[in-house]
């Protein structure tokens, strides 16, 4: 160990922040508190908890998900301190740790090492820095923040729908409206049944599912170069991968397809009405859309994938995600479905400040100290077991969230009462809300056991919004 | 680029986090939450500005400020995309960035590229996670959260003290009490006056320094052979080193010095008389004492240093901190006193364990979820220029804060109560409170303009504490 020394005060130098990293000046960093508080405002009235994980994880975490092809594109790390790790590195060039360049590897880590004793669903979110070893550009920074949200657990369209009005939630709450951002949402299944008779086999799905995720940004020529790299710079495909870019409709895509094999099969009627259905309960129909050009470049989707655009389509995405059922598995977890999204602050950062949605001054010091959401649910709803009263329960709590409430419903088949109640009280909950049709309500509050019957349209008030 | 591969979900494997570093799963997440909200609100009531910086530096940033020493106690971070980069590194061993050991080199960064602009003092905080490659034991780990306050541009004691009150103000929030948690102060001219009587040089000054702090965890052996390995094994220094452990006196210290050297002409009462005054008026003195064993161990601290010990002196240092008037310049910027502190989370949480001071369950969600500091200062107190209305200016701002309240004064030297009433306009404060005399106050609403005249323990009751 070398004597320690004294500063070098005579030699004075400037310094600067890493290419892509930035530095948060007092002003600046209220903003991006903004962004974050809305965040997890948003995930606390939606239902989820927050978890965290490490800044920089093992390598393979990374390579057994996204492949070798990652380690390009993320910052290696190692010890100081470790001779062995320090004479591997400088043999491969390779470091044993890499700072995340997404959490979905932790979160998937961190699930596996506890399915045993995690409820069902599980509701996470998480919000910190990720890394990309990438070239800065406008929308895109090499360290930047990122939330999380995922629900796991549970393969049904309700948690599809979920998941995107938790997204839209924050849309909503940053006075963003449905003409200002879309949700476009699409199914792998969809896609995969087109490839398939399009002549991609299952081992080329991942490398198609890329250059489809790319076609907007990139040329007929680059694209075609990409695809004989990735061997699939055969017939058909090739013609549907250079097909105009824009929206298309379902049956513009059949046209795409050898003549004697445009009939998928598909129908995709059954495959989205049931999350429709549920967009609508949940009250953020109005914000979403099929689109059958959305793709996600990530191998691991298996259902549902969505993105977020800025209506104009001027920006990257703002937000996007999926359901990856066979992710958690892949982590040494038992099988489980999941279904999840990511959302940076860089792309929603320069959105906002185009339409002025970002305050400033005294009105931002006001917003960013008003109360947060309520760690403890304000509202906990249940369904008397009436049709009439089932069939009022999310659009309740969707009022109720709009409202800025944390509202809660149980995911527990059970009709019983009693036992609802009891899910209530053990997650701590304000209030319970008991539908007793399609327009009242038995308001309890669980802290002091008193009850009243209130009209539905009240709820919000009454517990305090 | 090789083309991406499906997902090896046959493949199932196991992972783990990285040695000593964390998952929070939600409920240990909140305890951590808890900690945070309490560093946040306590530097808001303080008057200071939270700032963010990147998660990665240029290595020399940290060299420049420490020597090459710390290289084997930092993460090395690398671009996996930068051809140029690898080369170097495979050659070297030796990173082009490294993971953040500490704040202060990019806060002193921050201060140099803007000191022109920024005003004085300038008062800063900062809580993130940093990132040791050390050995994890108790009370240590690899990744950790931590909370920098920082108060640049004041040379006076009175800028001392204010870091020691709101070091302390953080304890008290979180129920400890000066039996609980001590703070202990030295001076650095006390130390570096004793080394010289000792025959220390100047250019050994640093590694007495660490020897000196390295006393209370090392054998006498061990200290005897680093103590040779910097080139400091001579007798009169060696024998200081190794007296016996715990707390001595000054004069104690003083029988260490060759005999025809034991006055050193220092006047303590004179050095720290000015520092305990103004620890007694910010109400906090006695949770302080003066402790001549404390040194810290980094080379760049120049006047007062200290500790904060849990009582029982069972853990390592809940917190340290000092004054470093050199290191703005080292950075490249103005020469500017400074003096600040840090406190990491995980000595602090087990101190707090010890002492069942962390709340659990619905208690825990409910102190989240009360509502934070106010950005907007609450009080601004301003004297209207008579003496004993100037020393009522300090002690009525400590017990604003310490209800809870966001309080702040002028730094400005001017007397002008219409120019010390801009200045708590422009900091977007909510009131000013104009100190009349010792008992009376003129409390001014500045969203409204009226104002009113109260009795001096009425004030954070008018406010809304």
């Amino acid at each position: 160990m070398p004597p320690p020394e004294q500063p070098k005060s005579g030699a004075a130098r400037s310094f600067q922040a890493p290419k892509g990293t930035r530095d948060f000046y007092p002003a600046d960093l209220l903003k991006r508190r903004y962004l974050e508080k809305l965040w997890r405002d948003t995930s606390i009235r939606h239902g989820f908890e927050e978890i965290e994980g490490p800044t920089f994880e093992h390598l393979d975490l990374y390579t057994v998900k996204s492949g070798e092809g990652i380690v390009s594109e993320i910052f290696g790390v190692f010890s100081g301190k470790d001779e062995a790790e320090l004479a591997a590195l400088k043999e491969s060039g390779q470091a044993p740790f890499a700072l995340r360049p997404e959490f979905t590897p932790t979160l998937a880590r961190m699930y596996a090492a506890r399915a045993g004793s995690l409820p069902k669903p599980t509701k996470w979110f998480w919000q910190q820095n990720c890394y990309r070893a990438e070239r800065p550009q406008r929308g895109r920074l090499r360290e930047f923040g990122q939330w999380n949200v995922d629900l796991i657990g549970d393969a049904s369209p309700d948690a599809d729908a979920e998941i995107i009005a938790t997204c839209v939630g924050l849309l909503a709450s940053l006075g963003l409206t449905p003409r200002d951002a879309r949700v476009r949402y699409n199914h792998r299944q969809v896609l995969s049944t087109l490839l398939s008779h399009l002549g991609v086999d299952d081992e080329h799905l991942p490398a198609a599912f890329v250059l489809l995720d790319r076609r907007e940004r990139l040329s007929d020529d680059d694209l075609e170069a990409m695809a004989f790299e990735f061997g699939l710079g055969g017939g058909d495909f090739l013609a549907f991968l250079k097909r105009p870019r824009g929206r298309a409709t379902f049956a513009q895509l059949l046209d795409y397809l050898p003549e004697g094999n445009r009939s998928t099969g598909l129908d995709l009627t059954a495959m989205l009405k049931a999350l429709e259905a549920e967009l609508a309960a949940a009250g953020v129909a109005d914000w979403c859309e099929a689109d059958f050009n959305i793709v996600r470049g990530l191998a691991y989707y298996t259902g549902m994938v969505f993105e977020v655009h800025e209506a104009g389509d001027k920006e990257r995405a703002i937000a996007g995600g999926g359901r990856y059922d066979n992710l958690i598995e892949t982590f040494g977890g038992p099988s489980t479905p999941a279904v999840g999204f990511g959302m940076g602050d860089v792309v929603l950062s320069l959105v906002l400040q185009d339409r002025g949605l970002l305050p400033e001054g005294k009105a931002l010091l006001d917003r960013l100290g008003a109360p947060g959401a309520s760690l403890r649910p304000d509202v906990f709803v249940i369904s008397n077991g009436q049709p009439e009263s089932d069939a009022k329960v999310k659009p309740l709590i969707a009022e109720l969230r709009a409202r800025g409430l944390h509202a809660r419903h149980s995911y527990k088949a059970t009709r019983n009462i009693g036992k609802l109640l009891q899910d209530a009280s053990s997650a701590s909950s304000r209030h319970a809300a008991i539908l007793e049709s399609a327009a009242e309500v038995t308001l309890k509050n669980l802290d002091t056991g008193t009850q009243e019957r209130v009209a539905i349209a009240q709820v919000a008030d009454k517990v305090g919004a």
